[in-house]
């Protein structure tokens, strides 16, 4: 299976970051993640959105070089590329994890 | 005259300040602000783009709650909301702030 474009460290754009984050539910998403190392996209199907919407997100998310990727037979697992985000902005995806619930949407 | 649009703190939500900042032209001016503590839009004419467009982005930044505007007469002096961003999201206005050139665009 072909792998996914995921923009190498140094082809990682703020603007595109900031964008990408820039959205209620992609912030979940990123959110949902921090919280462990590797997530099957299934426990966001609680989100209660049609799964062609999420795929749209975790694409965004994945383009602007956010979320990694990872493919296991036909399971795609996702992750946040916490350490190139910290290395090229420091301290930009602590402060937007931080952030109150009530600031979110 | 009127005073434009901008949110009190309560009302700045996240998702809409990440927006007004995943713009490299946006993410100039909110840059320029930061050097100083108050600026008429006129240093940014050398950013060589129409009036109207700058006029736009400063519009989204505003309303975002990322600047403010001080109206004196027919001229308009802007300022980053620092200590609103500050205190709604600490360390995002600096890591951003922080990021390298070579990123920004």
């Amino acid at each position: 299976m072909r792998t996914p474009y995921q923009p190498s460290r140094q082809d990682i754009k703020l603007p595109s970051v900031l964008h990408a984050l820039s959205d209620p539910l992609r912030l979940k998403i990123v959110k949902g993640l921090s919280e462990t190392t590797e997530q099957y996209c299934s426990p966001y199907l609680h989100l209660n959105v049609a799964k062609s919407t999420l795929s749209h997100h975790f694409k965004v998310l994945r383009e602007a070089g956010v979320i990694k990727v990872r493919i296991e037979g036909t399971q795609h697992f996702y992750s946040l590329r916490t350490e190139d985000l910290e290395a090229l902005f420091p301290g930009l995806l602590p402060s937007v994890l931080r952030a109150d619930e009530a600031h979110m949407e």
